[in-house]
C-alpha cells in the first residue's frame, strides 16, 4: 500500500486573516490554492480543446509559456471529472482500458473527480437507497446502475484521477433536522468503507488517489459541527464541504461555509463543492476554504453571460452590438486580445458555435485569473484590500446586470 | 482609380501537364496556388476561432509558425465570406463602420467573398428576378432586399474583401437549354456593370476589390464555351466557373469544370466555386483549376465524417470505442497530435462542442495539407503520381466508408 504521502501533500505557505496560501501536491503536479477547478464533467471542458484548456488564462500564447512552472500563467493545474457522467459514456472500464482519464483527453495535469452522489441525487431516477449504496436508473437510457462507497472508489480509481471524493448521500433542500441527522449518519459511515476501500484498492493494484471526505449536515448548523468532527477525525487527504447548491437561499450557504471551514483540520486542503460565484469564491478565500469548482464559468459562457472586472455582461445586448472595445479590457485572453464585444455579440446572435468556445475561453481565464489575484494578495497580506476592490469594480456602474 | 495590379496579382510559376503552381497576391497576403479556401460563412470558419484557424495543418503549434511566410505549414492563407449571410447579420453598414471584416474577425489574411447569387437563388424567398436585379425575402425573418451587380459590390467593398465576385444568376440544375441561355446572358450582362460598378467604387472611396467574373452556362457545353469567351474577354482579375454543385451528378460536373477551365485565360487565376470532394479538388488541379472552397470539411466535421490519408472515418461507429491511433496518423494537427479516436468518438456520442472544434481543426487542416502535397508535386512534375498514390490511400481497405 502507497502512503497517503505519496498520494497527496499539502503546504500551508502563508495566511493572512483566516486566508490560505497553500500547495497540493499531486502525481500529476503541484497545485497552487486557493484555486479553481473547471468543470469537465464528460472529460472535456465543455467547448474547449485539451490543448486550449492548457493556455487558458492571461499567457502571452506561446509555446513556452504552456511549460508547467509554479503557479504558471497558462491554464488550470487541475480539473475536476464527473464520476456518474463517466461510468454511462463511455464507462469505466472502457476509460481503464484507455489508460484513465488524463490520458484519453490528454491531459497530464492534476484531476479530482467527484463522487457520483451529487449526481445520482439530483439527476438519475432513484431505485433504492440503502446502507449497501443507492440502486438508480440512467438519465439517459434508464439502464440500471449501483452507486456505493466501494464502487464509486473503484470507478474513480479506474479513471486514474489524482484525486477521489468519498460517495456520500446529498439530501435535498428543505427536509427535515432528523432526516438530514440520518443521512447524515449514513454519509459517516459510508466515509469509513471510503477510506477502507481506497486502502484495500491500493494494496491490490498497488496505486490508488488521494481521497477526500465530505462534510454533511444541510443547512443545520449543528449537524455541520458534528459532521466536521466525524470527517476530520478519519485520515481523508483532504476535507470538502459537501451539501451545499443543493437550492438552499445564498446566505444559507454562506452561513454554513463560514460555520464550517473554521471547523476543519489547517493541515489538510478544504473544498468548498459546486461553489460559485466570483464573490462567493471570494467569501470562501476568507473564510479559508482552498479548493473550489463550479459550471457558471463554462455555463454562462454557453449562455452569453459574461464576466468581466466591470461587472457581468450579457453578451446579447443590443449595445454591444458596434462596440469595438474587447470584452474585458483588463483580460488578457485570447478572446480579449483578439476580438470585439462586436464579433462576440454577432457569432452568439447568429449561433456560431465559435460563441461558446470564445466565451468559454474568456469565463474560465476570468475565475483562473482571479485566483491568481487572490493567491499573489494573500501572499503579500493584502487580500481584504483586493477582495474590497475587486468587488466595488464587479459590481460597478458599468456592468450592465447587478453582479 | 487604382489599377488592377495593386489589387491582384498573378503569377504562374509552374506547370505539370495542366496542373499550375501559381502565387496570387494582394493587399492581405500572398497565396499559393492551387489553394482551398475554408469557408467562414458568417465571418467565423465555423467551430473555431480565429486564432485556431490561424494555425491549422501540420504546423508545430509554437508561437513561430504562425508568421507568415511563402506556403507556411500554418492556417490558410485565404478564407471565403458569404456576402448574403453578411448583409443579413450584422450588416454591410455595421461591418464597414467596424472596419470590414479583417478587422472584425481579427483574420490579417486574405478574404474572398462571394456575390450572394448563389445564396438568394438557393436560400431566399425569391420575391422577383430582372435585369436591374433581384428582390428576395431573407430566410431568417422575411424582411425585403435587394441585390444586384451594383449593391452586390457595394456590400462586398465595404466588407473590405481582398477579392469580390460578380454578381451572376446561378440557374438550377435540370432547367431547359433556353432558359439557362438567357439566364447566362443577362449574367454577361450583369459581369459588365459588375466591373463598372467597381471601378466606380474605387473611384469614388479610393479603394475597391479585386473582381472575379463568373462563367455560367448550366451543364451545356456550348454555353459554357459561350460564357468562358465572354468572360474571359472581360478585364476580371481572375475567372470562376459558377453554376455546379446545384445538384447535378458529379460527372456533369467534371464535365462542366474539364471542358471550361482549359477555355480561360491562362494569365488568369481560375476558380472553380463550391467544389468540393479531395477527389474533386485533384480533378479540379488536373484541368488547371488554382481556387477552390468548399463547406464540405466544416460541415462533414459537425456531422462526425471526417477525412484521413486511408479513407473516411464515420466517427460514431462504434469501431472507433477503445482505438486509441490518432484519426490519421498522417497528419501532425492538433487533433491527431492530442487525443486518440476514442476520445474523439466519446466527444461525437456525447454531444460535446469540443467534437466539432476537434473535428473541424482535422478536416480543414486535411485539406490544408492535400493541397500543400498538391503544390509541391507540381513543383517537382510529380502530380500524377501524388494524385494517384493520394487516391489509391483514400479509397484502400481501411476506410470504413466509401470514398
Amino acid at each position: 500500500m502507497l502512503s497517503t504521502e505519496s498520494r497527496l501533500t499539502f503546504e500551508l505557505l502563508h495566511r493572512d486573516g483566516a486566508a490560505r496560501r497553500g500547495r497540493v501536491t499531486t502525481p500529476h503536479g503541484t497545485i497552487e490554492t486557493p484555486v479553481f477547478m473547471p468543470v469537465g464533467t464528460l472529460a472535456s471542458v465543455k467547448s474547449l480543446t485539451t490543448d486550449q484548456l492548457k493556455q487558458l488564462g492571461s499567457t502571452q500564447h506561446s509555446a513556452l509559456s504552456t511549460q508547467h512552472s509554479p503557479d504558471r500563467d497558462s491554464g488550470p493545474e487541475i480539473i475536476l471529472n464527473n464520476t456518474y457522467h463517466l461510468m454511462l459514456r463511455p464507462g469505466a472500464e472502457l476509460l481503464e482500458k484507455l489508460g484513465g482519464v488524463h490520458r484519453f483527453m490528454g491531459w497530464d495535469r492534476a484531476v479530482l473527480s467527484d463522487s457520483g452522489g451529487f449526481q445520482v441525487f439530483s439527476l438519475a431516477n432513484i431505485r433504492k437507497v440503502r446502507e449497501e449504496g443507492v440502486e438508480f436508473r440512467s438519465h439517459l437510457d434508464g439502464s440500471a446502475h449501483f452507486l456505493s462507497p466501494e464502487t464509486s472508489l473503484d470507478i474513480q480509481t479506474r479513471m486514474g484521477v489524482d484525486i477521489a471524493m468519498a460517495f456520500d448521500e446529498c439530501p435535498p433542500y428543505g427536509i427535515p433536522h432528523a432526516d438530514v441527522e440520518r443521512s447524515m449518519e449514513m454519509t459517516h459511515r459510508w466515509a469509513r468503507r471510503s477510506l477502507a476501500a481506497r486502502d484495500a484498492l491500493a494494496d491490490a493494484r498497488g496505486k490508488a488517489p488521494a481521497l477526500f471526505g465530505i462534510v454533511q449536515g444541510g443547512i443545520h448548523l449543528d449537524l455541520r459541527t458534528r459532521s466536521a468532527a466525524a470527517i476530520a477525525e478519519l485520515p481523508f487527504d483532504g476535507i470538502a464541504i459537501g451539501g451545499v447548491s443543493v437550492g438552499e437561499p445564498k446566505e444559507e450557504m454562506l452561513a454554513v461555509m463560514r460555520h464550517t471551514a473554521p471547523l476543519l483540520p489547517a493541515d489538510r486542503p478544504r473544498y468548498l463543492m459546486g461553489v460559485g460565484t466570483p464573490q462567493d469564491l471570494l467569501d470562501g478565500v476568507a473564510a479559508g476554504i482552498d479548493m473550489f469548482d463550479c459550471v457558471m464559468p463554462t455555463r454562462n459562457a454557453r449562455n452569453g453571460s459574461l464576466f468581466t472586472s466591470e461587472g457581468k455582461v450579457a453578451i446579447k445586448n443590443a449595445r454591444y452590438a458596434a462596440d469595438e472595445r474587447p470584452l474585458d479590457p483588463a483580460c488578457r485572453c485570447v478572446t480579449c486580445r483578439t476580438v470585439s464585444r462586436a464579433y462576440l455579440r454577432h457569432l452568439f446572435m447568429t449561433g456560431e458555435i465559435a460563441a461558446s468556445v470564445y466565451n468559454t475561453i474568456h469565463n474560465v481565464s476570468f475565475y483562473l485569473d482571479l485566483m491568481r489575484g487572490v493567491r499573489q494578495a494573500i501572499a503579500s497580506n493584502s487580500f481584504g484590500a483586493f477582495r474590497e476592490t475587486f468587488l466595488s469594480r464587479f459590481a460597478g456602474s458599468r456592468a450592465d446586470e447587478g453582479p
